[in-house]
C-alpha cells in the first residue's frame, strides 16, 4: 500500500503549496497532508526536516523525498500515468508544459507585486509597467489556451490539468488586489474557484490566524 | 523523417539556452540550431516569431512548438524515451527532477549579481550574502548528489543526465567571477567544462562580438 504525504505552508501565503496540493485533490488522490505555518519561529527548522532545499511544498511518496511544486507535478505523472495530469496529444501537451514552465521560470514582478493572499481585500493600487506585462501574458495565454484548446471544457485545455493548478494562486491574486478581467478571463477564473478543492483551500486559508508581514505588506 | 530546430540566444549570455542545446547535444540528437544575438535591434520580433513568450530558447519539432527549458527537457524525454536524459531508478530520478526544478526557480540572486558571460573574467567582487547562499546550495547539491549517486561517472548521478545540463551555466559563472570551490565541486566542474559540446559552445561565444550591456555590467 502506497503512501503520500504532502508537506505544505501556509494555506493563505503559500501558491507553490496550492499547485500541487489542487492537483492532487483533483486527480482523487488520497494523500496526508502536513502544514507548516513559515516565517514562525521553529518553522524553518521543521521544514528542514522534510525538505532538502528548505521549501515547501515536498511530497514524501512511501520512501521518496521530491521537491519543488513542477518536480512533484511530473513526478506524479509518471508514477500515475493513467491520471489526466496533461492533454494527451503531442501538441496541446507540448503547450501545457511550456506554460506551466513558463509560470515556474517567471511573472517575478507579479510574484513580489502581488504575493497570495487570500485573506486579503486590496484593490485599486498602483500597478507598475512590469506588473502589468506580467498580467498582459498570463490574460494572454489563458485566451490563446480557452479559444485553441479549451472546448468541451471550463478549463485551459478543456477538462482540468495540471496546467489550472499551476495557475490557480494567480486567479486569486487578482481577485486579491482588484484585476479586472474581460469575460474570458472572469469565466475561467471562476470556474478555478468553483472547484471543491479549490473552495476547501481557500475556507481553510481563511480560518488561519498566523501573518506573514513581507506577504501583506509586500513592497510598492 | 522528423525535424528538430532549437532556437537559441547568445551563446556568451544565454544560460537557458545552454541547457537544452547541452543535453540535446550529449544525447546524440541531430538539430538545426537558430542563433538570435539578443538585445539588439529587431531581436524581440526575431524571437517573436518563433516564441509565444517572446523568450528563448524554443524548441520546434515538426508542427510542434515548445518554449521554456525545462518544458524542452520534459517534452524530449517523452519523445524520446531510449535516451538516458534521467536517472531510471525511481529514487535518484525524483530526486534529480527535485533539482532541476529548484535551478528552474530558484537562485534569482545569483542570476542578478552573476549573469552568465562566458568571456569575461572578473573574479574578486564583493558578494553580498543572498548571493552566497545560493552559492553554498548549489554546492551542496553537487556535493550530495556526487556522494549519493555519481558513483560509475563523473557528472552529479554518475553518467550525464539532464540535471548537468540545468546546472552547466553555473559552471561557467563560478569561473568568470572566481568563485572558489574545494575539490569535489572543482572536479565536477572541470568534467563539465571538458564535455566536447560544451567546448564547443565556449569556443563559439568566445567567437561572439555582440556586447549586452546589463550582462557585462551587473549590479552590484
Amino acid at each position: 500500500m502506497t503512501s503520500l504525504t504532502l508537506v505544505i505552508g501556509n494555506k493563505n501565503y503559500s501558491s507553490w503549496s496550492l499547485r500541487p496540493w489542487l492537483a492532487m485533490k483533483q486527480m482523487g488522490l488520497e494523500f496526508t497532508e502536513i502544514r507548516i505555518p513559515l516565517y514562525q519561529v521553529g518553522s524553518s527548522a521543521q521544514v528542514r526536516r522534510y525538505s532538502p532545499s528548505g521549501k515547501v511544498p515536498v511530497l514524501l511518496h512511501d520512501e521518496i523525498t521530491v521537491w519543488d511544486s513542477l518536480a512533484i507535478l511530473e513526478y506524479l505523472i509518471e508514477q500515475f500515468p493513467a491520471l489526466p495530469w496533461l492533454p494527451l496529444a503531442a501538441k496541446p501537451r507540448a503547450i501545457a508544459r511550456s506554460i506551466c514552465a513558463e509560470m515556474h521560470s517567471s511573472f517575478a514582478n507579479l510574484r513580489q507585486h502581488m504575493p497570495m493572499n487570500i485573506r486579503a481585500y486590496v484593490p485599486g493600487g498602483e500597478v507598475p509597467a512590469s506588473v502589468q506585462a506580467d498580467i498582459t501574458r498570463i490574460t494572454t495565454i489563458w485566451h490563446e489556451c480557452r479559444e485553441a484548446f479549451g472546448m468541451g471544457g471550463n478549463f485551459l485545455f478543456g477538462a482540468f490539468t495540471i496546467v489550472d493548478a499551476m495557475y490557480a494562486p494567480v486567479v486569486t491574486r487578482f481577485i486579491t488586489y482588484g484585476v479586472q478581467l474581460d469575460s474570458v478571463c472572469s469565466t475561467y477564473a471562476e470556474a478555478i474557484l468553483a472547484l471543491p478543492a479549490m473552495q476547501n483551500w481557500i475556507a481553510a486559508a481563511k480560518h488561519e490566524t498566523e501573518t506573514i508581514e513581507s506577504y501583506t505588506n509586500p513592497p510598492n
